[in-house]
């Protein structure tokens, strides 16, 4: 039992109040009716449904729970970090210490013991190192490719991104759900075919 | 094992790819800055991360993960039936039959296996008669309250809502949330004094 509960919760709804700031996290990716940039809450959202959907087809070491738990939690640190556009390496460099100093301020609100279990959600969502964290990747690089493609190429096509480079992206679905790869290849080559997804030429 | 593994995964992608349109369903309640009106897919986000902090005030046979799965899915039948708004009696006419068609529809594009699945999650939710059901209902009505908290009322103001009302539709935290009652007094009797919410005269 906790003895002061009520400070307890004063920490937790604060925590609560200030992760709203993620809806205003803007990502590179539309909504698929192409109508808008989507946002980090609701990507985390759709992320969430996805691990939901697709868990049979995971390793079956993998919890769902703990899945779930990863992905609403795995962007939160963008509030003070930012989204950082997976295909700008020079965007990306400092993205780590940014982030770390978000997960310091944002999980510092919740009472210590939460604080503790928030960071390893994340540390072992950015380690990818488990199979569950595999898992919670490769829904992060599978949601993207969707709304992409039903968004007339969406982020690809604004910033003329090879085919190389989105089969680098995809890459960790091959492994943590190998049965999608199949699927993953078409998607993409029905978007090198529209013209969506620049192809090399050598 | 399943024997068409491709073909579950068609439905189940057609699914995901179908559901990004909870994006475009938008709400009363704003997001915390009062910027813009938020969206169902980032509000069912909201409750998920809700859901992991406050599980420990929550009764002890509340199975975490099942009450995640049951925030993210609980308003995806809002895509056909749209959002209704909780304090509009007129609106609330008929508001079931549609929600119970687009159920049909939405949950249908599953394996049949998960169809079930899915309906069941929603069914319990809208019964609200287990207790991981009184939870997630908890805490969709926790939310809005501290989102227009922050935003200066947010749709309590804008729409002239009471005291009274708010307090009938924030009921069930105190039996699910026990913990949470005294701090949701405190919030509405701070919205009150300010004006946010109305006061009954008498």
């Amino acid at each position: 039992m906790h003895v002061d509960t009520t400070g307890r919760l004063r920490r937790q709804l604060a925590f609560l109040g200030e992760i709203d700031r993620l809806k205003l996290v803007l990502r590179r990716t539309p909504v698929a009716d192409g109508s808008r940039q989507e946002n980090s809450a609701e990507h985390s959202w759709h992320l969430a449904v996805a691990a939901v959907v697709l868990a049979e087809h995971a390793a079956p070491d993998v919890a769902v729970e703990r899945a779930l738990q990863m992905v609403v939690v795995h962007d939160l640190v963008e509030i003070d970090a930012g989204d950082t556009f997976a295909y700008d390496a020079a965007a990306n460099l400092g993205r780590v210490e940014r982030e770390i100093l978000a997960a310091e301020r944002l999980f510092g609100m919740l009472p210590d013991d939460q604080r503790e279990v928030f960071r390893a959600l994340w540390d072992e969502f950015e380690a990818g190192e488990t199979p569950v964290a595999r898992f919670a990747i490769a829904l992060d690089r599978l949601q993207p490719l969707l709304v992409n493609d039903l968004a007339n190429g969406g982020s690809w096509r604004a910033h003329g991104v090879s085919r190389a480079q989105v089969l680098a992206r995809m890459r960790p679905i091959e492994r943590a759900i190998p049965a999608l790869w199949p699927l993953v290849l078409e998607i993409v080559d029905r978007n090198c075919e529209r013209g969506h997804i620049m192809v090399e030429t050598r």
